[in-house]
């Protein structure tokens, strides 16, 4: 069996590491032969290649949504891109997506959409305060602007639709992966705890109660006819859970289930896509992740991440830039206290500097 | 960080597998290109080759004992070889080792050094029923013959070593699989009971109780002043233990902790030739595998094995021959009673035809 996947990076790094045992064989398809995937993947194919790329894969997914229209719509072709190219392309506009799980009885935060950026910042006035996204380009909190009413904002790059979110005042973020296979089974992980700063996620731990997450993944992956893993992120108030976003494939927010769990998100998804058999995952114990941003991964922060008890880290090999994700630790403990104490100490050596403990 | 593996099975491939996570990149040292830990491997050396594989690699250890001594002397000379050269050259020759064993004070079973076929049979009628096994190159039950007192018997070659032992009734097998770091930390895996068969384990499942055994493994690691996993078996009768033989590397009675535990024998092995820190495993969950041997991996078997839930199959890639190890299942249970039922439905499945039920 080969695995083809669209994009090089850890996502797809993970998916080939977890996909090794089942002597599955993996191209991939990206413009860096030194990205992570490409360095562990059995072949590697340019991105103008993409024809050859899915002609020589049995099935085809994608670790990344923002990849050439073409390549999916040339595997969807053939028959083999699962999740389906709608699920991926509602992705590639904040407000189709919004609108998309309004229209399908999904909770979501009050949102208007507007052709500019002069409309979104006159149509925000509406809300006391509300969050004002670029509709395009935008994740890991790119393209974000908060705003209360009244208040004066400038964005440059006026020409553009804008989703404007009313400020959702929530107790708790979580998530959910679910995954449906192709025969409609739908599955998931114990949702996660996720804690979110600047856009990005900062730490996560599973399990937490469920809130109705699984119900709204199942109707929204069945509302797609969706193969495959999906992340779902959620905000959680006064015990009910309103969607914030969903990812039409592995999900930061399911790094977790690399320690402690039955099956992993990557294998999870694999199995799916494959049409191979799959069962309800059991977690065996507490288990979250730290991601590490920004900082080198050298000898000595592994040296100090490694002496947490039950810790893991996996290390994308990626160069260092802010706010990039190069790698996480994985953590497991038999209490929630004594993960996040865990969770605390992998903080503090991971960004010594900061406010983040 | 680059570590050589000499050996290219599927011992190499799951290290290998396993520690790619940690940014680690492999060299294998071998003959075969198109064996399990030369497919996934970085970087492949012939056998010749092995200055450069040495030269190239930070640290080297070996998957499998029966090796060119001179890469091993080689690699021991630049202070590279984890675990050292006299821990593996104990198991070229099988006299060897239990004779080292037992002036160390470890328990074995009743044993006779006999320097011809002819002496062996001879020396073996001391015992009412003895095992007379030629000392080099056995494994996985090759080269033994059971033999009662005065009982004829016929052995072609008869110019070599002998292991004559006593024939040793014990009540069940049992395996450790124990990890000594550089600094001469000694932790282990929760121990397992074993079924073999004909000399070839079949299916184990952990955990078992100590019965002594880390005390065992304790004295025999730092008597050899090792570093690294090794695979210890033992006999258990009355609640006592002894040693059958020792495997200076990871173990197929290991596998189980792929699935269920905080560590892996193969992550556990690495951490320790890379003097990076490690804490006892924990087990998380009943775990257990069925080995699949001499028959191929096709997608029947696959879909069969996949189904029975917490199931994974790690299926090496080897083209099928009789008693060839070929891949393996592991499955986890919330109890002993539900993982020796999954284990009897994997063996079901992968030998309809056989008595091993």
């Amino acid at each position: 069996m080969r695995v083809g996947i669209i994009g090089t990076g850890q996502l797809g790094w993970m998916m080939i590491i977890e996909g090794r045992k089942l002597g599955i064989e993996f191209n991939v398809l990206g413009s860096d032969r030194k990205a992570p995937a490409s360095k562990v993947a059995s072949y590697f194919y340019e991105d103008l290649d993409y024809r050859k790329f899915v002609d020589d894969s049995d099935v085809v997914t994608a670790e990344f949504e923002h990849v050439d229209p073409a390549a999916l719509e040339y595997a969807q072709d053939k028959g083999k891109l699962f999740p389906n190219k709608e699920s991926l392309d509602l992705k590639l506009e904040r407000h189709l997506e919004k609108i998309y799980l309004k229209e399908h009885g999904i909770p979501v935060t009050n949102f208007h959409v507007a052709n500019s950026a002069e409309e979104a910042i006159r149509i925000s006035d509406e809300f006391d305060e509300s969050i004002l996204k670029t509709s395009k380009g935008g994740y890991d909190g790119k393209g974000q602007y908060r705003k209360k009413r009244g208040e004066k904002l400038k964005i440059d790059n006026n020409d553009q639709v804008f989703v404007v979110e009313e400020f959702f005042n929530y107790d708790f973020e979580a998530s959910i992966i679910a995954c449906r296979t192709k025969k409609g089974q739908i599955i998931a992980h114990r949702p996660s705890y996720n804690f979110n700063q600047d856009g990005i996620l900062m730490y996560n731990y599973a399990p937490c109660d469920d809130f109705g997450m699984f119900e709204i993944a199942k109707k929204l992956m069945n509302s797609l006819n969706y193969t495959g893993v999906m992340g779902i992120e959620f905000f959680i108030r006064d015990g009910k859970a309103t969607v914030n976003e969903y990812a039409p494939r592995v999900h930061n927010s399911g790094h977790h289930t690399l320690s402690g769990s039955s099956i992993s998100q990557f294998e999870m998804h694999l199995r799916s896509i494959l049409d191979l058999p799959l069962d309800t995952p059991r977690l065996f114990t507490h288990s979250g992740i730290v991601n590490i941003i920004g900082r080198g991964i050298d000898a000595g922060i592994i040296e100090q991440l490694l002496s947490i008890s039950e810790s893991k880290i996996y290390d994308y090999g990626k160069e260092p830039r802010p706010r990039r994700k190069l790698g996480h630790i994985n953590l497991t403990a038999e209490s929630p206290d004594e993960l996040l104490q865990k969770i605390s100490t992998a903080k503090k050596i991971i960004y010594p500097d900061s406010r983040i403990h």
